[in-house]
Order: C-alpha cells, then sequence, then structure tokens
C-alpha cells in the first residue's frame, strides 16, 4: 500500500497558516508502515484541486485530502472530487442534513443556510461524520484509489481520521529510535556511521542536524522491529559516537546531564557571561531540575564576575573579561558561591562587535570545576550572536558532563576547537 | 510568473520534522505577488525527486527546492537534479571545491571526504555560494522553468534566498509592517481594532499570537504602501493598542525595554527563580545589551536567594521562596548588588510538580524595583513547564519597560491576572 497525501487551502498556500496536518497524517502513516510517496499543497481552486486529485490517484492506493469542507464559496474540494471522479454529479445526503440539523439544535442555534452546502456529496461518494464540527467528511474512490476527505481543522480531522481510517490501514511490525550527539558536525558523526547509513538497510539509519545536536534516525521494519533488535541497533550507534552520543529518544543535554548528576547526588552551579542565562534557562526548562541545579549568575559586567564569582580585579586587568584565567577563577568561584559539586562557566564574545585579531567574535572560553577537577576549553564558534550563544550554551552542559563521566573525556576534540592555546 | 515549491527530506516524509520552509517560501512569494500554484514534498528518492522536479517545472515558471543537499548518501537533489535536466552528467565544480576547501580552513579543520559530494552539480547548472554553510545551492533550467535548489536547514536556506531568488522576482507596490503587544490575548486586543480588520479594507490588517506575543500584521498596496501610510497606520495601532504595544518590525520585548533603559542611561539586573536564566538569555540575544544589562542571578536553591540576592531566612521562612515579599527582597536584592537602575524578581512554580491548593502550578510572583519604585505582582499562567516560564519571563520585562515608561502603568490588567491577592 502506497499514500499520498494532499491539503487544501488559500491560507496554506499563501504561507499564512503552517499545514501541520500533513506532518501529522505522515507518523501515522509512518506508524503503519504505509509509505507516503507524494505530499501535495493546492490552493482554494477547483480546477488545481481536481487535477492533483486525479494525479495522486494514480499514484498511490490510498489519498488522505484535508481542507475545503467549510461551508463557504470557497470550499471546493466536494465539487472537486466529483470532478475526479470523471464528472458525477453532485446529490444533497440526507442522512448529513440530519446530522447537520442535530448539531445546530443540540447547540441551541439554528443553522445558516450555507451549511447546508457541507450535506452535498458526489454520487458514489459516501459521507462520514464528524464528531466534532459541522463539515462530514467524504469516502470515494478515485480509480483503483481510496480516497478520504476531511475537514482542515486538526481537533476535527485527528478524530475521523482515528475512527474511519485507521482501522484500515495495515498493522505492521514497525519501530523508530534516536540518538542524539554533540560536539561534532553531522557529516563527521555520518561517516563514523559507514555502511550502517546504506539506504537498502534494515533497520534504517539517517541522520539530521538540529542547531548544534545531530541525531541518528532508526527505523526498523518486520524482524528488526523488536524491542530487542532496536535497542541493540541504538546501543551501538550509541558506542560508535562515545563519548559524542549523550541520550536517545526524547532526552535533552540538559536533561542527560542531569541524570548523571541525580545518580551521583551531585550538583551543578552556572556562571554565565555572554550566555547570560541560556545555559541555565536549558537547565531549567528540565522538570525536576531543582534536584541538581543550585543556581547560578548572569556576570554580564565585570562587576558580577568580582562581587558575584569572586574573580579578582587582577586577573580580570591583566587578561581581559575574554580569557582561560577568568573562566578558571569564574567557575571555582560560583561552584563555591553556590556550594555546588560541579559548575561551568561561560566568557566569550557573541558579536556582532566586541571582537578583536586575537579574540575574534565567537570566541569562547569554557571552565568546568568539580572534585578534584578543573579544566578551560577554547572555542571559536561560526555564525551570528544567537548561534554562538546557542552553541556555547550547549557545550558548557556537555563538557560537564564528560567531564563528570570521564575526566579523560573532558578534551575530546570538538568541532569548533579553536586552534589557540586555551 | 508562477512558481512552485517542492520539499525534499525523509525526516518531512516520515513526520518526523515540520516542513516549515514551504511556509516561509510562500510567504515570501506572496510578498512579491508570485502565485504559488503547487507544494509538493517528497522523501529522499531520486526517482520521486525527478518526477517532482520535471512535472513542476512543467507547471510553473519558477521552482524552489529546499533539502537534500547535504554532504551524505540520502542527500540525492543535486543527482536527481541532473536527471530532470534530461540526464546531463554530473561534474566536479572548481569554485565550490574551492570554497568548501576555504569553509573548513577558517574554521581549522581538515575536509571530510563526503563533503566532496556538495561541489557536484549537473552540468550547465551553476553553484550557489552558501555563506552559513557547506552546502552549495543549485541553479538551473528544466525546460522554461528557473529552478533553485537550497539547503534544507532555514538559517541557511533563507539568507540565500533574500540573496539570490530574491532580487530575481517582481517588486510589487507592497508593504508590510507590523506592530507587536504583550499582556493581553489575540482575541481582546483583535477587538480593540475593530472595523480595521475587515478583509477588503487596504491597508489589510491581521493579527497572529507567537508565544504570547500578540502581532498585528499591515499588508499595504498601491496606495496604502507609502512609507507614510504605512507609518500612520502602525503609529493608530500601536495607539490603540497602548500600553500593550511595545514595538514593531522585528524588536522583542528585550529590546524595546533595552531602549527605553538606553535612552534614559539606566541599567537592568534580574533574579531569576522558576526561570533559571530565560529572562536573561532574552535580554542578552540583543546585541549591544551589555551597556544596559549589568548581570542577575539563577537563584535556584534558596541558599542562593539568601546568600546572592540577600533575602532575609526569616522571610523565606514565613512566606515561602514563592511570595510576595521574597519577590520583593529579591528585586530589592538584585538591584543592589549589582549596581543596576532597575530589575525584575521572578519566583513560582512552573511545574509539573510542586504546586498546591494555595499556589497552583503557574502561580508566578513578579517584583519589579527602580528609583524610587518597588512593586510585586502576582500571576497565574496557563498550560505547561515551558509555557509558564516563556510567559512569565516575557511578563518581568513587560512590566520593567512599563514602571520606566510611566509607574502608573505597571498595574495595567494582563489576561494572566491572579484573582489572588498579590
Amino acid at each position: 500500500m502506497k499514500a499520498a497525501i494532499l491539503s487544501i487551502g488559500d491560507e496554506l498556500a499563501l504561507g499564512q497558516t503552517l499545514d501541520t496536518n500533513a506532518r501529522w497524517l505522515a507518523q501515522q502513516l509512518t506508524d503503519h508502515g504505509v509509505p507516503c510517496v507524494q505530499f501535495r499543497l493546492v490552493p482554494d481552486d477547483h480546477a488545481m484541486q481536481a487535477q492533483a486529485l486525479v494525479e495522486l490517484a494514480r499514484s498511490a492506493d490510498l489519498v488522505l485530502v484535508t481542507g475545503g469542507l467549510g461551508p463557504t464559496a470557497d470550499d471546493l474540494t466536494r465539487e472537486a472530487l466529483a470532478h475526479a471522479m470523471g464528472g458525477v454529479p453532485m446529490e444533497e445526503d440526507p442522512e448529513a442534513v440530519a446530522s447537520l440539523h442535530r448539531w445546530f439544535r443540540d447547540r441551541g442555534r439554528s443553522m445558516p443556510q450555507g451549511n447546508l452546502r457541507q450535506a452535498r456529496r458526489p454520487r458514489d461518494a459516501t459521507c462520514v461524520p464528524n464528531d466534532m464540527g459541522t463539515a462530514p467528511g467524504l469516502q470515494a474512490r478515485i480509480g483503483s484509489a481510496q480516497v478520504w476527505c476531511m475537514p482542515g481543522p486538526p481537533r476535527e480531522m485527528q478524530p475521523m481520521f482515528d475512527r474511519f481510517v485507521r482501522p484500515g490501514l495495515p498493522r505492521l511490525a514497525l519501530a523508530t529510535g534516536m540518538v542524539h550527539a554533540f560536539g561534532q558536525g553531522e557529516s563527521f558523526l555520518a561517516d563514523l556511521l559507514g555502511d550502517r547509513m546504506q539506504r537498502d538497510r534494515n533497520p534504517l539509519v539517517g541522520t539530521t542536524a538540529s542547531g548544534s545536536v545531530v541525531t541518528a534516525r532508526v527505523r526498523g521494519r518486520e524482524e528488526a522491529s523488536t524491542p530487542q533488535a532496536m535497542e541493540a541497533e541504538l546501543v551501538e550507534i550509541a558506542r560508535i559516537w562515545k563519548p559524542y552520543a549523550f541520550g536517545s529518544g526524547s532526552v535533552t543535554l540538559a536533561g542527560a546531564l542531569g541524570t548523571c548528576l541525580r545518580e551521583r547526588g551531585q550538583t551543578l552551579a552556572l556562571a554565565e557571561s555572554c550566555t547570560g542565562g541560556l545555559a541555565g534557562s536549558l537547565v531549567t526548562a528540565e522538570a525536576g531540575s531543582s534536584v541538581w541545579f543550585r543556581g547560578g549568575v548572569m556576570c554580564y559586567a565585570n562587576q558580577a564576575k568580582a562581587d558575584l564569582c569572586g574573580v579578582q580585579a587582577g586577573t580580570l586587568a591583566a587578561h581581559g573579561a575574554v580569557s582561560e584565567p577568568v573562566a578558571n577563577e569564574l567557575a571555582q568561584g560560583v561552584r563555591k558561591r553556590l556550594g555546588a559539586d560541579w559548575s561551568a562557566s561561560i566568557t566569550g564574545i557573541a558579536g556582532p562587535s566586541g571582537g578583536s585579531h586575537a579574540k575574534p567574535v565567537g570566541t569562547v572560553f569554557i571552565g568546568v570545576s568539580g572534585p578534584g577537577f578543573a579544566g578551560v576549553r577554547r572555542f571559536q564558534y561560526p555564525g551570528e550572536r544567537a548561534a554562538i550563544r546557542d552553541r556555547a550554551a550547549r557545550t558548557a552542559l556537555a563538557l560537564v558532563r564528560l567531564a563528570v563521566l570521564d575526566p579523560a573525556d573532558f578534551h575530546v576534540p570538538f568541532i569548533w576547537e579553536s586552534k589557540e592555546h586555551a
């Protein structure tokens, strides 16, 4: 079975509204092992809709359509379907008329005349009840393809899919999983996976990068979809990506760090200059982080570095705020002030101004302090202010995690390594 | 001119990732008055990509493609384009090779062999420079259609579109503008605009809500598109939305606050408990915020509230960390510690646990302290942890701005007002 998805609506075609229906339907089809070979989106235009229906019905066995079933003049899916079915006439569906009257009566309102349009259907098509709104869906055949037309609002479409479309889909053995890594680029990490990424392999492995986190997406079918087989694959990818891999599924970098610290009964403090609270916001986005996060200082001004984190005035004067010694004193100082076991400090130049030849925009020193541990690394992040700050904040969390798990990994090469001595 | 948009990627076709590129491109085309007649999405499959390219090139004059230009084996757009161009051979582009080497050299890294794939292009196609990543774009003709292939990551695709594709689009007498507001819901603010929102009006005014910021989008055509006409409309909307309106265009809440403070030569400090650095990260996301932001404390643990912000142990014991008196002492304390003119404090229950009958999840106290000013307000935010934190952080910035501009506005009603006494 092959599927195709068609989204309809001017608001989508003009870019005013983001089409989330196609994605949701694709997820459901994937769960049933039904590949979706085509996705299309067309405006509220009779001819374009009809043409898309005809072409999709040729290329797929199942065509899922959303939108264009409303009561107004620009809702044309019913008529376009009749056209695509070979020009069959439109009829009024008596049950749909009764259902519409019931809907309005139950809500104590009189039915606007326009809503009667919604009870019309192509001859040979069937109306599909809508529990959540006035627009009935439509089921029909175009050639050998089964076609379902559903309303555009997700809160109407999703229950209709669940109740009527899903029972007809195959129940396939299919499983998906993810492994996340940080510190190297997508191509480097993909190279490490080698033959695992071949397109005809089962499980199928692909990589994607979102921000600076690289994810391996694993999709196992049939015998490769058992929990054991999936687990083995995810574990092996994590092993290959060691020590860059930090978690699977919905785990974030901050969550993975939290797990390490909680297991050890240890806590974290942060001193953030150029990131100004971004690492802290990633940490505290995790529910339950109060167990392992003591707090921190947004030490933007030098006075905050000195007064709240105990950086020596002499160190600031001699090396500047963006330097290895200041990163080191910040990490030590904030750890002590907050009584935490571990700490990270971030001081750098996020731009767009403030760079120099010796310390260009993107230069960031990150310090980590812990029981018997102290280290500072220097990075050179590419990109704009937002990307520099985001990567620096995540790097700090990743480095604490590496130091907690195995201090020897603290200096593992990262993609943003600075050639300069830290 | 008619356009078509093609999105490529398994992660999109499987429903793992939401395709935002098609929508963004549709918005841009709409702004240039170019109708988009087809949108398609196909997986990483050579044959499907090639077929889609051929069919779209038949139906449109301009075909915009995103995705499939990465360095790995499942990135097939280059080859599919060659196929769709009639089976022209692939060639290595010497300039693209040099550019790739330069990219890696500038970052002090050696180029993985796989990246060389990215310098290959169909004969007769042109490589398009990518300022933000390693994947060059491609420009080509299929029949009479002009085709642009751009990378999938929005931060690479959008600048490429702006620099190379946009200059070739028609220039319409069209202007767009935005006014942003915070503190009330979209329907409340839309009601205030009244007849201004009629769909046949020029300029056309619509509202959208993103997170908790409500935006009026103004689109003027022809005579309503002059700078004077647009400015008059934006000023009038800002007046109607006073004091909730905080800026126009790309101005953020933090940026608007920064403008107020800079104009007065004043500075800000923050004490963040439940938001743990989120308000600080919004502030420091603004370039140049070091002029007006002194820093702050992520006072997650009570010890941090006491030691770093000077909250009295007795106050914490008597009222609890989430209380008006603690919010008040936090604001006063952090302002003094950091030598700032103004400060905000945030202490609340972000959930999912920690709520009680008297202080349910979503209860947040926000304090503001400034020259001759002190105030605390209590809010009750709906939603999940992330939404609560986001709204609380933004509310803190909005309240400081109101207090700086006119202390009388500090208590203007917000949609998340708590019925309880603060």
